[in-house]
């Protein structure tokens, strides 16, 4: 966690100190119980068993209480006790005392923690510290806000009284906090859960079960040109595309070690009999395991490496259904992964074409990206696997095509895989959110597990190492972050239908269809608008699917055979020969 | 069973009573068991426990004594006995004895069957029936051969005694059997695990499991061309592509029905937790259940049919795993799916579009196509579901269509679904195999199942009816008929590799260079053979690999700005000039 990150989380923690003391104004029977800081904000647990608890319309007057309050905390100090002393300062709060047993049961100090000490506004808490020195003047009043109430069991257990819990936002300042609930308002507006059954994208069956998405026609075009995409990307860097089942027998991951790990996650499969040697079946978590397979059906020589082997295929990772959600936590789970089998000398290029790829990629959509290079804590050699040298090696290799190429780019220390480094890339939506998408992994673990080797100049077995390259990582996940950076407006490509034809009348009709012929033989999903339902409805239908252009077709346009591409985009239109439409909406795919 | 069939059967069965008398002549104390016709010819199981058993070698002197004695068998009598004459005339073979007892143990009647009665060749075994009157004059003496020798269990149980099965081919003359022979012997050499092998086109790991192919770069090629190839044959008939996971509730197939009749052949998974409901999941066997689910996603007004939704996809059937071979016996099968749900008045066209698709597929790889139209057996009504009104309108229309289309077929009573009849495809190979291949299948039921309608003209729901239209059925299974009909020489559309390229020498590399680029810019698979080999080992390396198309680049080629290209089927070769050289060869795709 960065220093800034660690400042956020006092201010947070503070705040819901704030919060408690300013609950007990007009709540004074009520009993505290825990209060962190969590990602946005932070939030109070409280019991308001002995009395009437608040309501959301209360929560001004507390933050109203809070803000008068804060001004008067510029000290924040603790002092420590004994067990007997913070049991009396809590008599009566049993949440406490129970806190205050098990501290002193473990043989730990017991802190009290006091605010504002000396004024009106004096709250004191037990508390394990991780405060502000001086609230009033590092926390803005208008940085924070009181923002919902919900109910949550004593510790999350639900035998224990259920409490009521109040969160507040906290942010840096009012413009952070400002941006945050904008975000908020705006995420809501392109859930894509909610816009994915407007544009008729996929859906879910009761039958089928939760995290298995089903895609119509229209979803599946979203995919298959997602996919397109990065597999032409590919194609230009020399990817192969491969083909693999979805099972395998259980020693596949046995030898691979994720069995040992992982194997609470993977999804066990029945065969009618055991197969003969015993062993059960998997349904595949990942697909490096059955790529080392092809890499290994036969001898491979250095002139015949890089070997680089692509393929968009679904993996299945078992998650409890209380954890299932949209598209972003599913099941089935299409990956556009990539392996890349390659010599250590080779790994430069190689790292650099995955790189140019992600950037061609995200770039498209309009993501900006930060990169993390993830290298391993120097602090924790025995997290490791393999030799030090290599690994420092590795990580300076990484450093340095970071900095030629000029990416934004910070180290993670810390974040690598226990088996070697990696670079991440984080993009960053339209509404200012940070999604973690493509990886750039290595793999030095998995050749020496499956014994992956190539055949040197020298005529000798050289061990191979592993590169893995998803470029947008999960095709759900993927289209869950695109629907909700774009807001359902996808650009030209991959728009499952890019343009509507809508004849004005009748008479109209034979040259609308000419347009839409024309547009089709194209290779352009266009759609005739040719039934009975009036202009505005056509055209309201046409905005409302978030077609990235219309075009209607009058007299004028039959009479001097063009078109008027009206763009969803710029909300401008255009006027066009017939004859040059397509070589317009060519240049912008 | 044709009368033909029926016919063969007989000369089949009878020729195995001919082995059994013509093993006798050479060794008598042989015991004889049981000897029926098989689908390419008979055998007999005899037990040599008494002497010596006869070795392949002695097949020649065996099959001698059948064609002299088969000139004396003008006659095949049979008369009905006693349990106790019928034992009296086996007795010290248990093997007889133990089937008259069961006969007798049935009730049933015995009887004894003779051949060349009161000649030298005379021959009585215990059977129930089904030979040749006149074995002399009916089976031509060239029209069989003796096969080979293998060992058998006595009824198959392996705590049985081993028995010796002699096998012959017969056919219904010797044209018949050389045809059949030259088959065998083509098929060996055209085996798909052994091209499949050569060619490098899929391979198998002992780590994966058996049945789960894993696909080269170049087989994973030849399956995307043919799936292209039937999607845009599909595309034409405005088919679109859907998207489904493998996995489902069992409550999805509890309601399509398929869990009450093949829980058996299901793989079941057992994800980390029961799901909420206690329910189970499976690997999906086929797409059909899914398919409904996105139909049933939203309501469908008549307008929006027919919904024609197709996906290639893989399947899995659990098999025991003695049955898995090559590809043509997965566990992962790849289906090219498709299902169209429409009203009854849009099945004509419906079928007839599929049946435009089946035709220009398999016309594409020169099979030539049977059809069989799967009829209802009207003997056994309570075999069908639904009206009998219907069945008999439905199958009226399938042959209506099949006259109209002037196509080669047969009506199969009793081959129909029980919830529907088919049209079944089958495609004779160059070898003259005939494999099934391609089916049309309505379906009532699942629409019942899953209750999906239309909103009809009357703002009524109306039943639809389902279309299942796989084309190339199952990849694996089509990709291995595919190699053994064109033994490897796929046409240049389907071919991994389309051309190599070879210059002669050093100087003629950068000519050869840009041949190569203009081919592959204009989307041609083209490798440039550019290493130290000599010319000849690459000329046979393209041969090898079975290449459609070879250029060798020399003087004359770089001074005229041609190219020679030598054609893998013609054997001919053909001078062009390199900027017509991509129009020649897109003609052929």
């Amino acid at each position: 966690m960065s220093e800034n990150n660690k400042d956020m989380e006092h201010k947070r923690h503070t705040l819901a100190h704030l919060l408690a003391a300013a609950v007990l104004v007009d709540y004074p029977a009520a009993k505290l119980t825990l209060g962190p800081a969590i990602d946005n904000g932070f939030y109070y647990d409280i019991d308001f068993s002995a009395g009437g608890a608040p309501m959301e319309a209360d929560l001004k007057k507390i933050q109203k209480h809070m803000r008068k309050m804060l001004s008067a905390w510029t000290s924040f100090e603790h002092r420590e006790v004994s067990p007997e002393d913070a049991r009396a300062f809590f008599a009566g709060n049993q949440f406490k005392l129970e806190l205050i047993d098990e501290i002193a049961a473990k043989g730990e100090v017991i802190t009290l923690y006091t605010a504002g000490n000396g004024t009106k506004a004096e709250f004191t808490d037990l508390c394990r510290g991780g405060h502000c020195e001086n609230p009033a003047a590092q926390i803005p009043a208008d940085s924070f806000k009181l923002d919902k109430i919900a109910g949550a069991y004593w510790r999350g257990d639900e035998k224990n009284p259920m409490l009521t819990r109040i969160y507040g936002l906290a942010f840096a300042d009012k413009t952070a906090l400002d941006t945050y609930l904008h975000q908020l308002e705006e995420a809501k507006k392109r859930d894509h859960r909610k816009l994915g059954k407007e544009l008729g994208l996929f859906s879910f069956s009761e039958l089928v079960g939760a995290g298995l998405p089903l895609w119509s026609p229209k979803g599946t075009i979203l995919r298959q040109e997602i996919d397109a995409f990065v597999q032409e990307l590919r194609k230009a860097k020399g990817y192969q595309a491969v083909t693999i089942p979805h099972l395998a027998k259980k020693s596949l991951y046995e030898t691979s070690g994720h069995w040992n790990k992982y194997s609470e996650d993977l999804f066990k499969v029945r065969a009618k009999e055991e197969s003969e040697d015993g062993e059960e079946y998997v349904l595949k978590p990942m697909n490096c395991p059955h790529h080392t397979q092809i890499f290994d059906a036969q001898p491979r020589s250095y002139k015949d490496l890089p070997q680089r082997y692509s393929e968009t295929t679904m993996v299945y990772r078992a998650e409890q259904s209380g954890e299932l959600s949209g598209l972003t936590r599913v099941l089935s789970i299409t990956q556009d992964d990539a392996h890349v089998f390659c010599r250590e000398s080779q790994l430069r290029d190689e790292i650099e074409a995955i790189w140019d790829i992600v950037n061609d990629f995200y770039g498209k959509f309009g993501f900006e990206l930060k990169v993390r290079l993830s290298f391993h804590d120097p602090a924790k050699p025995d997290k490791y696997l393999g030799d030090a040298a290599v690994w420092r090696e590795t990580e300076a290799l990484m450093q340095m095509i970071a900095e030629d190429r000029g990416a934004t780019y910070f180290i993670g220390l810390g974040e690598a895989a226990f088996y070697a480094p990696k670079i991440d890339f984080m993009a960053l939506d339209s509404i200012g959110r940070t999604h973690q998408v493509a990886t750039i992994q290595l793999d030095r673990l998995q050749p020496e597990r499956f014994n992956l080797t190539c055949i040197n100049e020298q005529n000798e077995k050289e061990r191979v190492i592993m590169i893995h390259a998803a470029i947008a990582g999960s095709l759900e996940r993927f289209a869950a972050v695109l629907i909700e950076h774009t807001a359902g407006k996808f650009p030209l490509r991959f728009a499952p239908v890019q343009l509507a034809v809508i004849p004005v009348a009748d008479e109209h009709n034979a040259y609308a269809q000419q347009v839409h012929d024309t547009l089709t033989a194209a290779g352009f999903r266009s759609e005739l608008y040719a039934d009975n339902d009036s202009m505005g409805k056509k055209i309201r239908g046409a905005k409302q699917d978030k077609l990235p252009y219309f075009i209607v077709i009058g007299d004028k346009e039959v009479a001097d055979q063009t078109v008027t591409l009206e763009s969803r985009d710029s909300g401008e239109s255009e006027v066009l020969l017939l004859t040059t439409l397509v070589e317009r909406l060519q240049i912008e795919l």
